[in-house]
């Protein structure tokens, strides 16, 4: 095998890192912070996109696209946002270059500073808010859901291949409502589209709930969240949606005429995932041959490879491959054959394990003469061997047995890693052994920060569903009286 | 009627602004020159990314995703380059905020200055090739075919909507190659995309060929081009691929081991549309009515209001519109019902002319009656009532109609605006009535320059198809002799 991957016993963090290059999906660029998105990555994202936008599209969102520099004057008029936001960014001070008058090359011109000082956007709420004044006057302009896909950078000193990345791409719903139930309702209805679109597509089970006053989106009245659980027994927060109430709406000054002739501020919800979730999407399958990819985000759903001794076997093999690839094309799934012919068969094999392709097809000379082929599942890395006889069929059924699988094995690793816990030493104990743990919680900030400091576990939500959380108890470090469990756990 | 558009004969400048603005297509932001892509301008453009990167894939290309900022030495490396981009553009120099310490707000940390300056990508050769170097050691790894869809900076001075703006979106094309023939062949393959597309989706009749080396891509050997003639005979690039020969290999020094053992450079090309294709939309179809959208590219493609004296005949028109609705939609067709209760139809019929939406339908109780309808055409503003029977297919068909016709009329009239010019003193006359004038040239770049000092005028392009412009003559400014015309022609 010509790219070796770190065991996930030996070490979990180089084994995510060796998946993420050696598959070809990112590496780190000149840049320091920034990475380049491979075409196998970027084709991933691409699925990814195409699926949440059409469900967003759904539910009666738009695509708009707001400027990608926000005046730093922006950042101070939200307090909350200011404190949270806009520290560690990228600032743009001057917008011309001019050749070195001591020598080679380019310098900055000096005369070239701007008046204001531009950031590049970490987040949109400041621009948007301030470009939706334009757009609303009365009721009848609401509500307005807009949705942009496009990058952001945030400054990050440690950064981590999708994970953590100065730039990433996103997308950034941004609503505007005439009352705060509706927008409530929106919050809640787009942290259901990611939860639904977790499951079903990147076959991730999350919890969804809310986050801890403490953990809140800078200016964000409420946020939700999906939390879901990596190999490792971190949690991976990996899509939130806010209600922001009338904070940005007052700090910009956005008002609508009521049906009754009233002037009221608007209501804002604010929701985003980005190319974090690669990261979940590799974390939670992969296993140590490479990544496991589920069939609705394969980009190559099916790979062929010919096994022949003589060049008449090698086109027997291939004419026929080339008639299962038409018809599975047709039934909308994606098909390789991989006919290079400077790698043997087992190099083959490896390297589309690597790179996560959910069935693989081999088929020799003999196979062809009997009529039949081995399929090999990336998930249970099982083999069999059928008849080619209604052998599309099979593999259509084969791909929503794989994403369920993976789904399921998922989700039974989350169930076996997930435990009440009632008892404070014994938390200290359990939480470094990975796993989200449900315990009680007096709702103090004070209580959550000294739980961080001691243990640097934190209050992943409070659930809404996923989790039978709501009882009476004393909180695991204060002993002070709760009504409901909430989820710990350490996380990226 | 609400909103009034200035019309084309009165300032045409005016008219396309008021097109872009009173459509909803975009405006300017807080960020001098940057603009908001509204929602339905951006889903203008979803349409455009969608049939482009069909068309790309189709030809082997790949997505993929490189980082926003460049560092500032890499455009010292390709002398060329630096030259011609990279003076007006985003400096990043600081990477933190930080609270004011003598009052409210925040200033930019001067503790946070970085090593080296970051420029926003104005275009990505430089980041991209630099990539390349790591990705490309022997022939078997070509060719490259990476594309990426983004956001780039250029710090315009005199900016217009869609046309010239500091923050643009598009997409840019950069291939590796083992050979000269290889690369000049793909740039000629994706200029022919771009005509391709121009012609099938845009309806805009477009010349393809070379520019003159002084209005080459800077960094380039050759440069193709699409040009188009908007209606006050102005000429408008669309779209340009560029054989880049092995400029950014030296440059990034990217070589790769040939079958034969040796070491060479590669061999490259970029290409790229941007949301200038959105200016060109508008300024070779809109009336003074407002958007001409072909149907290839309307958000909405047919629109239906019901018009009704009685809470029974519209809850019965409605039912008949849904009913229509389905089948279109069944059809693949985009469809509003536009069943608003506070304005007037008349008011309506302005506000979907205004946005360019192909086929209008209106339905009166007496229509229902008669079983059937009213179709309007908003390519050529003409009305008729049709029965219902088959209305479905009827309007199917209507959209090709209105496709060709869109594409005929702008080609009709870039024919009726192209004529041949011998005279240095009709050109100069000529030239500023607008047009595009077939003339000999010299080949020489003074020469070219001399014309631009005088009349403003520059080659758009050497044709290579779309007209016979072989033939000897006379340079219609040096007399010296020269073997084939070229288009001259004032653009934006």
């Amino acid at each position: 095998m010509a790219k070796e991957v770190t065991k996930r016993s030996e070490n979990y963090s180089q084994w995510y890192n060796d998946l993420v290059v050696k598959a070809d999906l990112a590496e780190q660029s000149a840049v320091r912070g920034c990475m380049v998105i491979k075409p196998y990555g970027y084709a991933i994202w691409e699925k990814m996109q195409s699926v949440l936008d059409g469900m967003f599209k759904k539910t009666g969102v738009q695509n708009a696209y707001f400027p990608l520099f926000i005046p730093k004057s922006f950042f101070s008029r939200e307090a909350e946002h200011v404190a949270g936001f806009a520290k560690e960014c990228a600032v743009v001070t001057h917008h011309r270059l001019m050749n070195d008058p001591d020598g080679k090359g380019v310098v900055v011109d000096p005369s070239a500073k701007l008046e204001e000082e531009l950031i590049v956007r970490p987040t949109s709420e400041t621009i948007i808010w301030n470009t939706y004044k334009n757009w609303i006057k009365s009721w009848r302009d609401l509500p307005i859901l807009c949705n942009q896909w496009c990058n952001v950078v945030r400054w990050e000193m440690r950064t981590r291949l999708f994970l953590r990345t100065a730039e990433f791409l996103w997308q950034e719903g941004h609503t505007a409502h005439a009352t705060s139930e509706e927008a409530q309702a929106k919050a809640y209805e787009m942290v259901q589209v990611y939860a639904d679109f977790a499951r079903s597509c990147l076959a991730l089970p999350v919890i969804v709930g809310h986050k801890s006053p403490n953990e809140r989106f800078a200016g964000a009245l409420d946020t939700l969240t999906i939390e879901a659980m990596m190999q490792d027994g971190k949690a991976l927060q990996a899509g939130t949606s806010h209600f922001l109430g009338q904070n940005f709406a007052k700090s910009f000054d956005v008002t609508y005429q009521s049906k009754e002739g009233t002037q009221e501020y608007v209501w804002a919800t604010s929701w985003g995932v980005s190319t974090r979730l690669m990261g979940a999407l590799i974390m939670a399958h992969g296993d140590d041959n490479g990544l496991v990819l589920p069939p609705a985000l394969a980009p190559i759903q099916v790979v062929m490879v010919p096994i022949f001794k003589t060049e008449e076997g090698h086109q027997a093999i291939l004419d026929k491959m080339y008639e299962i690839k038409k018809g599975l094309e047709a039934m909308g799934h994606s098909v390789k054959i991989d006919d290079r012919d400077t790698l043997r068969p087992g190099f083959k094999f490896a390297e589309w394990e690597l790179k996560g392709v959910p069935v693989r097809l081999a088929m020799g000379e003999r196979d062809l003469a009997n009529s039949t082929v081995e399929i090999a599942r990336r998930d249970t890395l099982t083999k069999e061997t059928v008849g080619l006889e209604g052998i599309e069929q099979h593999i259509h059924a084969l791909m929503d047995d794989i994403q369920n699988n993976i789904y399921e094995k998922a989700l039974q690793f989350r169930e076996s890693n997930i435990r009440k816990c009632d008892d404070w030493e014994e938390f200290k104990t359990e939480i470094q052994k990975g796993g989200f743990l449900l315990c009680h919680w007096d709702g103090s900030a004070e209580t959550e920060q000294k739980i961080k400091d001691e243990t640097k576990a934190t209050i992943r939500c409070i659930p809404i569903d996923s989790c039978v959380c709501e009882e009476e108890g004393k909180c695991i470090y204060s002993g002070k009286p709760s009504n409901r469990r909430v989820v710990f756990a350490i996380s990226y």
